[in-house]
Order: structure tokens, then C-alpha cells, then sequence
């Protein structure tokens, strides 16, 4: 910590920020921000992050407990407090909670899982029973199957072309996937696809326990027992109350019948520990699995099917739950119709410490201290609007039914939506709009990292660096910039942003605060002081950057959207979306030749059964003139505003009001209305969560999933699509370059 | 098995091979040695060799056992009969045995280490008790040590460096390794020279156990118990007799004394089995290893030290022991003072079936049907010498006290020597002289490969580039000529090869037969017979394809050295060593820049003990021009003679007889009368084993190892006498051309 206090003093003592600039802000007002800023960061409290995160993991605070409602309406109360106006949305969505559940391995050496998380005496928190969560997949399907296993890698599409070619169907088989590799709910929807009758998810140590370090409570890894809950709804088709799709489940709201809901997964779906999937895993025969596949546990891990049958039987209560999202809004002085939205869930499986009070409690505090500011007369140009959101886990379901219930008032006012989740000690991450890109940058130069005193940027250019391999490091070397991530699923961003199109950002810190703890009961106020981020010095790190973000876009002269960068990434997308089919091709003519060659019937041994692999299909040239000839003239447009907004402190207030409008809404314009192949939700052109990688993103996700399935006339329809999609998105930024004439 | 059927009738009934041209066979001469290997061919037995393993696996038959002094005399009478003048070579050596082993985890966890096989009933000889040699590495020191422990990882240099940054000290201590990553005595050797005062290995289960597949006796790979045996002599330096360096250890010779020699490993060893070193592992603390580091075992593997100590105490016997080396060789009808030696050893860590039986039974059949057509008048025109090398295991005892005992006449006679080890089932393996690449291409294209009908070399082939990575295949489609690998150590061919220059080889199949009874009791007639070559396919495989070698060096009218090849492999080495100093120049650079930046500072976790990278020395410019024009030099006159040899039925019998004598006697001059720095004892200048890896080949040994460990003026020295060397082989090779004027 000295370094930081040395720095602190710098800060103090030299006015070297005098003369800084910051993008949006006209000369003058810079400085006032900067001021404005440097007070925000120094009343900034982690006293209070503690204080919270004790009482809001006091218990299970679930979405329809009695703690999660109590959480919502202590924090409501505190926003008011701090001098918010305050309002507890109430949604009412479909939330199954499992009524029972029991896996057994028959046969000869009968096994039946444990399916419980043990109590700790290390973690104070763990025998908390009332209202706990047990361990189990919400949108599972009720089922009593008995069945051979299978095991199936991670359980995506690509594991099951190597099963086929060991010969091994899945037809009939409950199916035991490990975690990771995908989002989860990919794995039964794969499994199903292909005939499995029932899913088993565990978390392998080699992913998650042992192997990664020591296992709590003696370290922070997932322990023998420690099991991974987590919703398997089909969300990469629609998030939000499966019953209420596009619209907000309101108490009295319209709604598809269960058996009309297309997302509710169609097999039962159980996650376990790795301790309860050891002896299903030795009770497996045939084939030893790939390398690839090969887990950490002290077996030889066999593909199946097992010799002994499993029953696989729950049953789920499908009640309708109340759900209370917190939405607290400061209104601006000069925009009071703009918004600025900042969100973080609430709600947790279970007691929920990292998973989300580490992000809620940093929040909280931007907005105290933005609070306390206001009152002493440092008032947001524009409005803030601080949302705690319910029923994130299972579905994302507070915000997605709040966005759906609103979506028209914030297409017109939200000038960009910034979320974050878990935070831990370590490195800077942002996903999100690349339009935010620069103004990231910017951002994260001017947050100090609390361990080492240099900026929150420099610290993530030095990890970078040091990480990459030796040719990466030639072409990093000396270049500070931060390229941001492009968002997929796995927050509250998403209804946001791909269904929406406003422009977003999730934020977080982490690194260097691994753990196993992600939706156990472990996730706890013991587990998070002390191994996530103990003495809160990250969260406050996520309040100076998201703070400063808010803060910044509430009182922009000139809202800092860089469309230039952005279609300087579209660019980047396609070139590699290029490069792709090109690869698709010339492997699909290697592997034909090797095919026809035999290389693969002499290479493989007689004695393993082994199916030859199938000659491809060729990969017919698709026609990209039409993206190619849009991205042209928005570069070139783009390259013109960019340019003309430098001298934007020349037009009026209202040639100015009118232009940031302009600014904040064209992101919109890369939505296509009907959305994406098979899931009108996701409207966004440019980022989708994948069909078949769920929290993976695919960037333009309509041409890249139809060539990766190899639907070359739907790739070919998704470029025309993708051009005239750009070309609305042109026609804005002509408009606000129109401005300047 | 049906389409080997098929070959073979196509083989009878079509005369296409009535045109086959043999590299080094006048036309005349082709037709009749391609008949003469039909009937090689035709006559090789699988049930010999079954009879032949049976016998000799009968009982431990290790050097200095009765059963080893037995399998000789066996092996003697057997060659006796099929025509072979056989002698016993007998020498007498220094092997150490057990008198006393023992392995404690003190503390409050105590473990008392089992250091034992469990015979099983699966395995009809591991309850063999008589003579069975413990489980131990051969040269260890004597010793009773007591201290902490530390993982070393691989132990070896580059896993020290990595240490040293997690501030870990082995001096004092006592290591525990992984076998692996190198040959094993190089590990106490680094550890010694690092100040550790024990070293321990086992063998993971990562890299051999239960990850890669089911153990013995359920499948074949290494049980919880079962332990590689092996010598930890620091061979790098010099093998054969620690006490008789570069003389034959006959029964009278000179001896050092046990003290004077140096290549006794300085620090007590032992080996041990995983389940023996889980309770060890699990007493470490310390920073948990980096993931490379990680193995198989179901625990956290921390880098140590443990708190509690561990004891470690070996006794030996230092006796000197008789061993019998079977020498049998058939006179050669037109140059009986040519000699084309074929060796294997005979020796085993106890049942040795596998190793090195597996390969001593196919050079058995080898001499049994040459011996048999040799009676119906086919004799070889050159002599033929079958050897069977006693004590291989601990120091390639028999062969090198054998080679240096008949060094001159060794290099005087010697065509080539051809080696085998163990053989499994799968795919053809060759390393050695790049002299000979070609003739071994021609060769394997002549063989078929028992399970798929195809030759082994397209089976090689195809293997090859099924397992290629994307841009290798590209590369390599369609390319039939199969690479042979450099020699480094880990047979008796290094005698022959970097201590005399003698052309040379090892041939073996393998691929398909892996498992875990490396040096255990467990390498028996069972474990082979159901996992390595069931029905010795591969054993006639090896028989065709050696025994095949052996005819045609016996009959060529020109010998098939190929120096132009060989020329373009030291090119290559070159070219390849002058990448790795510019990559080590680049490296260092980039390390230097990223250091004075604090870029690994930054990036580091405070909260972990991490010593920074320490700045790297600058890398000097090496003038590599005196090898570059002695390389050119020698490309042109190979290039010349590779032409001229295919006039050479031009030449005159007396004539052709000196050609042949110098091409070779050629090789030889590659080697450097004063050897390698440090290690005199190998002098060939383009291939050793590593002074740091010991099995891995170093090619241009003392540039490369010279640039390795910085020493640049003495890389810069071997530069000088390579260029040297090459100029003096260069000599002969115009000796050859002059053949032709």
C-alpha cells in the first residue's frame, strides 16, 4: 500500500491534470469534471462495501426468497437515503426450484450421489438451511430416466463428431458432461439433440477443485463436494421469463402455457460434484477418451457407455415468483431526459458474495458518494439511474422483464447502460459497445490499480505483455491501448444492448482472486474476505471506473462515441470471418484429399474401433461485395465525424442537444428487426451470444453461424442483410455529420 | 490379417518387381538379392520368437544373474547350430546392487515407502523372487540423508530457473522429480549440482499411469505400484565401465579406483511408484507449481518444502560382475574383412520381455534364416556379425566395453551396425547416419506392414500426416521419404556411433503397443504377448526390415552411402542453429526491454513471493563462414560423387573394392580425435547426446551446446574445429571422386 500513498500525494501536490483533456468535454469543463472526480474517488468508502456484503449475505437472497425481497427494500431505503428517487419494480416470472432430486448408479456397485453441499465450520455462513438453494440446474425438465452412460467431453457439438467417430451413439444414454467449454445450458441442448434422455453436468477438478490449487476451506478451490448450480434455459434463443417473450411479465400479464415454451430444456438435468461423478465416471467402459477429453481425477476415463445403468429423477415446484428490481434515479440538471444507467444483480444462489455483491456493493457506493456530492451541489447533467436487478441467475430475468416493460422510453433516453457482476482483486476486463472503446481508454489512464499505484490501464498492459507468447510480444510491446471485448451472454447487458441496441459495457476486476466458489454455498462473506478481494480495495477500483464512466457520460459536452472505432472492429470481424471460410475450405480440401488418399484408414489402429471421418462438402465462395462496399463508405463517413466532432464547442446548445441524440441512438440502427435466424430477440448485427457456445460471443453473429453450420445460403442472406443493416447505421452518421453543416 | 493374404499373392504372381532397381546393386545383381529376400521373408517365424521369449523371460536376467549368464550360453548354442563361428565375450564391470533401501516421510504423518512390485496373479513371473533385482537406480551414491523435501518438477536446468523465481533453495534438501521431460540420470545430476543432498523419482501417473489408459493387469499400463528401474550414470559423459574409460574391461585390465570416477552420481537416488510418492507430494507446502508442472495424482502439488522431513537411505553392493556378450558371425563369401554388424541386448531389468527381448528374438530369426539359407548356398558377400550385449541396462556395458576393446578393428572391417531395442506393434522408427536415409527409404518401401498389406513406409507416411498439424500436412502431402531421426543415447549403438564413427542405426516399430512395464517386473511374456506385438507380427516386421538392411549392405557392389544427404542434414543443423542464437538474441532483447519497463513487476501478484526475471547477458554475433565454406565445398563433391556412384559398374573389382572401403571408412572423419568439451569419449562431431538432456540428441553437439549455456567462445572454438572436420571428411569424399579419373 505505500505505493499508493505516495501516489495520492503526486495527485495532491501536482496539478499535472490541469491541462488534461478528456474526450466529450469542452476545454473549461474538463478540468471541473477532473476536480469533480478526484472528490468522487476520495470520499469512496471499502468500510461500507463490508457493512453491506455482511448484511446482503446474511442469507440465501434468491429470487422469490424472503431474504432476496428484505435486500431489495434495504437497499431501495438506502437509495433514498442518498437522494434518489426510488422505485421496486415487481415482475412475476416462472422459477422452478427443484421438489426432489436423486442420481444413483444401479448395478453391482451401487452408488447414490450425495447432492449436498457439507457444512464448514470455516464458513460461518454454509449451515444457513432456511430457504437454501440445493444444488440443482433451474428450466431442467421433470424427469425419472434410467439409462447407460455416456460421457461426452464438454458436451458441444464438437465432441459428439469425435463420439461418432468412436462409434459411440448417445441415443437413449443419460449423457455426464464436465463444465466449461460452453455456457451450461449448451450442454443438455446438444445432448438432447442428439437423443440423450437425461444430462449430468459436474465440475472436474482439472477445470475447477484441486488441480488449480488448494480447495476450501484450506484454500479458495471448489471442494469435493462443492457443486456448480446454474440455469440451463435455452437463452442464446431469449433470456427473461420464458412465459412472457419479448414483452414484461407483469403481475397480470399474458403467458405461454409451460408446455408452449420453447427454452425450458427437454431433458432432466442435474449438476453434481466431482466427488458424487467419480464413481459414475469408473463405471464407464469402452473406449479410452482424447487426451483433450481427460479430466483430474485419479481414473482412466472411458467414453461409454457404463455397464451398470443410472436413474437420473426430479422434479421441479413451476411456480410463478414476485421479483423486485431496484431502479433509482437522480435526475439531471441540464438532460434530464438522457439517461445514464448503471446495473448489477442482486440476486444469488445462495448466499452470493462474489456473485453479485461484490459488483452490487461498488455500485452502491458510486451512487452514495455521487449522492453526497449532489447534495453538496455537484449535480449530473444528465440522469443517473441506478438499477439492483432480481433474478439475474436464472435467466436474467429482473432487467430483461424490466427492459422489455420499457424498451421504447429507453431506446429514446438511455444514452449507455454499464453493468458489472462479480469483481475480485487483479486486472481491468471491459466487454462491450467498441464505439465506448477509446473512451475506456481514457478512463482506465486515470483509475490508479490499488496494489502497485500505476493505472488500472498500465497495470492490464504490463499483464497482457507479460502473458503473451513471443511473437505477441513484438507486436504489444509499447502499445497501451486497450482493446475491449465484444459482450455474449452472461449478464444483465443483454437486454440492453443485443436486444435494445444501447450502447453497453461490462465491468469488472479480476485476476488474481481465483476460486471455486462460483454458485456454492460457499460463495460466501467468509470465501470473498478472504481470498476474492479481502479489504474491498478492487471494489472500490470498480467504483473510480464505472463511477468515472457514469460520471463522465452524464456530463459530456460531446457524448465520446467513436463510430470510427467501431467500424474499424466491423472491419476487423469480417476480415476475419473471411479468413475463416478460407480456412474452412482449404481444410475441407486437405481433409477430402487425406480421405481419398486413405491416410486416415492406414494411420488409425485396426485394433481400436474408429470411423473413418466422412469426406466434406466443399465450401463454395460466398459474396462479400455488399458488407465490403457498406463498410467503405462508413469508415469513410465515420473518419469525417470523428474529425468534425473535435470542433463540436462551435454549435449551438441545441444544434449540440440535437446532435448528442443523434450520438447516443445510432447504435440502434445496427439492430436488424427481425433478428437473427431462429431468435428474433437478439436484433443486434454486429455481437450475439452463440447457439452453440452460449456465453461465447459470436461477432456478426447471422454470416458467422451460418458458415460455421455450413448453411452457405442463409450466410449469404445474413451479408445482404449485414450491408443494408450498415447502411441505416450510415445514413445516422450522415445525419450527424449533417449537423456541422 | 486378409489383406496381407491378398499382397503376398500379388507378390508371387506378378514379376513387377522383375525391374526394381536397388540403389547400390549392379542390374544383374538387383533381380537375385530381391529374390533372396522373398525367401528371407518366407521363411521368418512368429513361434520361434514366442519360444525363443518364453525361455529367455523364464527369470530375471539382468548382468551377473545365473539366468543372464544362462540366456547366453542359450542364445550361443541356438547360433552354434544355424552356421554361426559363436564366441562368449566376457568382460568384467562395476554394476552395483541393493544391499539396503529404505524411503521415510518423518513427522506427524508418517510413511513408510512400500518400494515393492505386488506380484500378480495376471502375471505368472512376477512371483519370481529369485534374483529379481529391488527397485533402484543402478550408480546411485550410498547414503542416509534426512532433510525437507522439494518437487523439482522434470528436474532439469530451465525447472531450477523457475524455482529460483518462486525463491525455492533445493541445497540441503532432498528433491522429488517426475520422470520424464529428460533421461532420467540427468536429474540427481542437476539436483547434486544445485546443492540438493537426495533426489527421489516416480513416475506420474500424468505421463505414465492411469491418465493414459487402464493399469496392469486390467490393461497395460503402469500400476499404483509398479516402478522404472533404471541406470542414473552420468553416460552423457562416457558409458560402458565407470572404472575402465575407453579400454576394455577385461578381467585383468587397470581399473580406477571407485573414488577416481566421476561419472558415479554424487547423491543418493531411488525410484519409486505413484502411489509410494502421493504421500510425500502431500506433505509439501510452498507456492502451488506452475500447470506445467502439474501430474495426474488427486492433490494440490505444491513446490515445497514440507515441513516434515524425509529420509532417505541406500546401501549397495559394489561388486564387480562377469557379463557374456554373444558374437556370432558368418564369413562373407567375396570381403569376409567387411563386417555389416546387427546387435540388440539381451540383458533385462528382471523379465525384461519387451526390452529388450522383443527385439533380440527378430534379430535371432534374422540370423536363424540367413543361417538356414546360407546352408542351401545363399551366402552374404560380406561378413555378418549377430550380437546379443549383455548389461545395456546399466551402462551399455557389454557393447562398449566390446567396441573399445576392438576399436581398431572395429574401424577397419566395419561397414555398419544396426541396432534394435524393444518392438510393439505400430510404426516404423528409425534414427542414425543420414548417410543411409535414403537406403533405409528403399528399404521400408520394401517391407509390408503386417496389419494394413500397405509398405511400412506408406504406413509411416500416413501416420505422419494424419498426426500433422494444419500446415504441416500441407507440407508434407505427398511425400512419401521418410526423415530418420538423429541419434542421441539410450542404446548400444553409441559405442559404434559417437565413439568410433561407424555408421550406424536403430530400427523399431512401435505406436500401438504403449504401456506402463517399462523396467518393472511387470515387462514379462504376459504383459508382451497381450499388449505390445500379440503374435509378433511386428517382430517379423522388424526381422524383414533389419534383416533386409543386413543382406543388402552384405551384397552391394557399391555401397549405399549417401553423403550428399547427409551433407544437406548438417545444412540444415546448421541453418537450424543459427535460428536458435538469432532467437536467443530477439529473446533476450524483448526479456530486457519488458524487464527495464517493470512490465513482469506490474504484472506479478504482490500478494505471491516471486523474484523478478534477472536481465539477460546480450548474445554476440557468432562467425559462422569457416562451416558455411567447408559446407560448400562438401555439397558440391558430394554432389559429384552421388553422380559418379551410378556409373560405378564402370570400375574395375580392385577398384571398386577401395571405393568401397572409403565410402565406409568416410564417416569416420567426422570424427575429433579430442571429442567433445568435457566428455573426450564422444568424438563424432554431428551427433551426441545431450550433456543436459542425455537421451535427446544434440546435433553439432559442441556449437549447440556451446550457444546453449552462453558460452560463446567456446561455441565459437567448435565452429572452428567443425569447419575442420568437415574439411577433413571432405577429403575423403575427393578420394572417392578420384575413384573415377
Amino acid at each position: 500500500m505505500r505505493l499508493l500513498h505516495i501516489c495520492l500525494f503526486l495527485t495532491v501536490f501536482h496539478p499535472s491534470f490541469a491541462q488534461q483533456k478528456i474526450t466529450g468535454f469542452f476545454q473549461q469543463n474538463a478540468q471541473r469534471q477532473l476536480a469533480f472526480e478526484k472528490q468522487f474517488d476520495s470520499l469512496l468508502s471499502t468500510s461500507n462495501q463490508d457493512e453491506w456484503m455482511k448484511f446482503l449475505t446474511a442469507g440465501p437472497h434468491h429470487i422469490g426468497s424472503a431474504k432476496g425481497k428484505a435486500n431489495a427494500a434495504y437497499k431501495a431505503t438506502l437509495f433514498r437515503q442518498w437522494g434518489y428517487e426510488t422505485e421496486l419494480a415487481e415482475y412475476h416470472v416462472l422459477f422452478p426450484t427443484p421438489k426432489f432430486r436423486s442420481l444413483e448408479l444401479l448395478g453391482d456397485k451401487p452408488y447414490k450421489a450425495r447432492l449436498e453441499e457439507p457444512v464448514m465450520a470455516e464458513d460461518k455462513t454454509s449451515g444457513i438451511k432456511s430457504e437454501q438453494l440445493p444444488t440443482y440446474n433451474a428450466y431442467s425438465a421433470d424427469g425419472d430416466v434410467t439409462a447407460e452412460l455416456v460421457f461426452v467431453n464438454r458436451g458441444i457439438p464438437a465432441d459428439y463428431e469425435e463420439l461418432e467417430r468412436m462409434g459411440i451413439s448417445v441415443k437413449g444414454k443419460i449423457v455426464i458432461a464436465k463444465y466449461g467449454g460452453s455456457w451450461r445450458g449448451i450442454k443438455p441442448k446438444v445432448a438432447a439433440e442428439h437423443g440423450a434422455i437425461g444430462c449430468i453436468i459436474y465440475s472436474d477438478p482439472s477445470d475447477d477443485g484441486y488441480v488449480a490449487g488448494d480447495v476450501y476451506p484450506k484454500g479458495p478451490y471448489r471442494p469435493g463436494q462443492g457443486v456448480q448450480r446454474g440455469s440451463v434455459m435455452d437463452m442464446p434463443v431469449y433470456p427473461g421469463d420464458p412465459t412472457t417473450p419479448g414483452y414484461g411479465s407483469t403481475e397480470n400479464a399474458k403467458r405461454l402455457g409451460r408446455e408452449e415454451v420453447t427454452t425450458i430444456m427437454k431433458i432432466p438435468v442435474l449438476p453434481i460434484s466431482y466427488e458424487d461423478a467419480l464413481p459414475l465416471l469408473q463405471s464407464l467402459k469402452g473406449p479410452v477418451v482424447p487426451d483433450g477429453w481427460k479430466g483430474g481425477l485419479p481414473i482412466t476415463y472411458h467414453a461409454g457407455p457404463s455397464t451398470s445403468k443410472v436413474r437420473l429423477h426430479l422434479e421441479f415446484n413451476w411456480d410463478i415468483k414476485p421479483l423486485y428490481n431496484v431502479i433509482a434515479k437522480m435526475k439531471g440538471s441540464h438532460f434530464p431526459d438522457q439517461w445514464v444507467i448503471r446495473g448489477n444483480h442482486h440476486d444469488g444462489w445462495n448466499m452470493g458474495a462474489a456473485d453479485p455483491i461484490s459488483g452490487m456493493v461498488a455500485e452502491m457506493e458510486e451512487a452514495r458518494v455521487i449522492g453526497a456530492l449532489a447534495k453538496k451541489g455537484f449535480l449530473p447533467k444528465r440522469t443517473l439511474v441506478f438499477c439492483a436487478w432480481d433474478g439475474e441467475e436464472p435467466a436474467l430475468l429482473g432487467s430483461t422483464e424490466w427492459v422489455e416493460d420499457h424498451a421504447a422510453e429507453l431506446q429514446k433516453k438511455t444514452v449507455a447502460y454499464l453493468n458489472s457482476d462479480g469483481n475480485s482483486r487483479g486486472f481491468l476486463g471491459i466487454g462491450g459497445s467498441h464505439a465506448l472503446e477509446n473512451f475506456f481508454n481514457e478512463v482506465a489512464a486515470d483509475v490508479q490499480d490499488p496494489q502497485t499505484g500505476v493505472s488500472v490501464l498500465e497495470r492490464k498492459y504490463a499483464k497482457t505483455l507479460a502473458s503473451a507468447d513471443r511473437s505477441t510480444k513484438a507486436k504489444i510491446l509499447g502499445n497501451r491501448y486497450m482493446k475491449i471485448s465484444a459482450l455474449g451472454a452472461g449478464s444483465d447487458y443483454s437486454p440492453f444492448f443485443q436486444h435494445l441496441g444501447i450502447p453497453s459495457a461490462n465491468i469488472g476486476f479480476g485476476g488474481e482472486g481465483s476460486g471455486g466458489e462460483y454458485h456454492s454455498i460457499y460463495d460466501s462473506h467468509d470465501h470473498f474476505t478472504r481470498f476474492k478481494d479481502p479489504g474491498y480495495h478492487y471494489g472500490t477500483a470498480l467504483a473510480k471506473t464505472a463511477g468515472r464512466a457514469m460520471l463522465r457520460l452524464a456530463n459530456a459536452d460531446v457524448l465520446p462515441f467513436d463510430y470510427n472505432t467501431l467500424t474499424g472492429t466491423i472491419t476487423e470481424y469480417l476480415t476475419d470471418l473471411k479468413a475463416m471460410l478460407e480456412q474452412l475450405r482449404s481444410d475441407a480440401e486437405m481433409e477430402n484429399k487425406l480421405i481419398n488418399d486413405k491416410v486416415y484408414q492406414l494411420a488409425a489402429d485396426p485394433q481400436l474401433k474408429f470411423a473413418l471421418p466422412k469426406t466434406k462438402l466443399s465450401v463454395p465462395y460466398l459474396e462479400f461485395s455488399p458488407v465490403e462496399n457498406a463498410i467503405a463508405v462508413l469508415k469513410k463517413d465515420t473518419e469525417a465525424l470523428k474529425k468534425r466532432l473535435s470542433g463540436a464547442d462551435q454549435l449551438d446548445a441545441v444544434q449540440l442537444d440535437k446532435l448528442n441524440a443523434i450520438l447516443y441512438q445510432a447504435e440502434q440502427k445496427l439492430l436488424y428487426e427481425k433478428g437473427l435466424p431462429r431468435r428474433p430477440w437478439y436484433k443486434h448485427q454486429i455481437y450475439a451470444p452463440g447457439f452453440y457456445t452460449g456465453y461465447g460471443v459470436k461477432t456478426l453473429p447471422g454470416i458467422r453461424e451460418g458458415i460455421e453450420e455450413g448453411n452457405w445460403s442463409e450466410a449469404q442472406e445474413r451479408i445482404r442483410i449485414l450491408a443494408s443493416t450498415l447502411a441505416d447505421f450510415d445514413s445516422t452518421i450522415k445525419a450527424a455529420l449533417a449537423m456541422f453543416n
